[in-house]
């Protein structure tokens, strides 16, 4: 049976890509279209005979493991999964653990024991006995821990050193870098991106560490602002927190991007909605739940993985809260 | 057996807040977490016990069907089905259905040949065969439409009359009301509230109809502004149309709330993260779902409907987008 796998080679476009048109969600460019249209119709492959697979399967449940679904980074991934699971034959079963190690337990004990085929789990807890123990296939999303399982994130470390430079080449000389949670691998690339590239530019940094919560960093931000007014520019390791930042320089009365220049983390749609529009290091949030997705139905149906680590490349999306490029 | 419905009644609230206070999430007053802890603690009810019953429960699966989990209005609400879900033992299977009816059908036909109890249903086709002969429990979230269906909404009239009292209340005599999708039982609903509280109020009103979107509300707004630059309040029936009409009103330089004020519908958290923070009409969407899913495990328990129509009450938040009142 044609595969949509095989519907992506020859359109030479990624799976993610044919999921999208398939299911009539997200971007596709007109070319790609173009392409998935005509593989399509030369394969002979039937769109909605897949779905047919859905009564034909033993564990055709794929559990998704994610913090909470009202943090706007994890609706888009929730979809990209979902889409692509629907296109194999699967359906998503929606566990939110609040990052609590008693709920994840509780997820994957009682799952496993019936129908559940796998697991895709955001989850700082890999190294907990429920996964290491699990006997099921498990793919890591965003956030890597434990070696032994597949894991799919960004590049969040060339990310970070993508924003830092935007923001240097932008003129700005005494910049705050909102760090995220240590507990959080991510954020920690972060960090590290942000520190190699500040590292010997003519520049001042100062880092405060907070959590990815709108009020908190406005208040934080509003507190470092009014301590040091000299701040040209701020980069946040996430899109939430940027809003937050955002807020407290109107708060101030400060000009963005004029006085002072903000870039965030992650791309989520909110971005666009603020005034000015966030710039931001985009990551393709869709793109990672989709490979995730993928890797498990894989790893279900015991087809080898060609990786066991995918890194999904980032971009600058630049909007108002920074100024051109000085030269 | 304690149930949680036994905790509610001790303690007073609803079964949405001590399934809030249970899963961690959402605000609970503190009064409200005082009488829950003392309830849990008098009837002697074990919080974990109750997910232990997730491997004991033949049909435990709910499908939750809903548009898209990346409009910002559903995440909330699939939190809460989770949520009320999991502290009766039951998982939430998530369906994205781009409200196409062919998808709904899909999902319906092939997961009630399984394990489904049953299904909510956010979606405008419940007249539609697949959910008229389904023979499994069904409720509506949201948008009514088949009278056969138990349904839980918003008081979408009443808070549509909210609102425009709120913009008249506070001076705005050239008002553009925001309509949203005709198709949409809530957008008329909110519709005939505004038409009615302003009908007789001394005050020039537009209609404008559109989807609840962010960049064709803004489109809409910025050429409707720049041809009427006497509009004075905008009611959006939707806060992502209300994100769009802030930012067409900055940018063509109008300021907000002095010269233009601007409600907005629904109560997301991306309001509070605007500048000016958007005033809107408020709906209690965790207690939307909430309520949703008790109704649903009821009827997949064979237990007696109190009600078959439930309507959540509204409420407006006033934030930066609108002046005070004029007395």
């Amino acid at each position: 049976m044609t595969t949509i796998r095989d519907v992506a080679k020859k359109a030479g476009v990624s799976v993610a890509t044919v999921s999208r048109y398939l299911n009539g969600n997200g971007y596709v460019s007109k070319d790609a279209e173009k392409a998935v249209e005509a593989a399509v119709k030369e394969l002979d492959y039937e769109i909605n005979q897949v779905a047919r697979s859905l009564n034909t399967k033993k564990s055709n449940l794929i559990g998704l493991i994610l913090p909470d679904i009202t943090n706007p980074f994890f609706p888009e991934l929730a979809r990209a999964v979902e889409d692509v699971a629907l296109t194999y034959g699967y359906t998503v079963i929606l566990c939110n653990s609040d990052e609590n190690p008693e709920k994840e337990r509780n997820y994957t004990e009682q799952l496993k024991k019936k129908y559940i085929g796998g697991f895709i789990v955001i989850s700082n807890q890999l190294d907990a006995p429920h996964y290491t123990d699990i006997k099921l296939p498990i793919v890591a999303l965003d956030r890597a821990i434990n070696e032994s399982v597949p894991i799919v994130s960004s590049n969040n470390r060339e990310g970070a050193a993508l924003g830092t430079r935007a923001l240097l080449d932008r003129g700005c000389r005494n910049i705050l870098f909102l760090r995220g949670p240590e507990e959080l691998n991510p954020a920690n690339d972060r960090y590290e991106g942000f520190m190699a590239e500040i590292d010997g530019a003519d520049a001042h940094f100062s880092v405060l560490t907070g959590p990815f919560h709108f009020e908190e960093s406005e208040e934080l931000v509003e507190s470092f602002l009014k301590a040091h007014p000299e701040t040209d520019g701020i980069f946040a390791s996430s899109d939430v927190s940027a809003a937050g930042a955002l807020k407290a320089a109107h708060k101030l009365g400060i000009d963005v991007p004029e006085d002072l220049q903000i870039i965030g983390f992650d791309g989520i749609s909110m971005g666009e909605m603020l005034s000015p529009g966030l710039t931001t290091v985009a990551q393709d949030i869709y793109e990672m739940g989709a490979v995730a997705a993928r890797m498990l139905i894989k790893l279900i149906e015991n087809q080898p993985l060609e990786e066991r680590f995918h890194e999904v490349p980032v971009k600058l999306i630049v909007r108002g809260t920074t100024r051109s490029v000085r030269t």
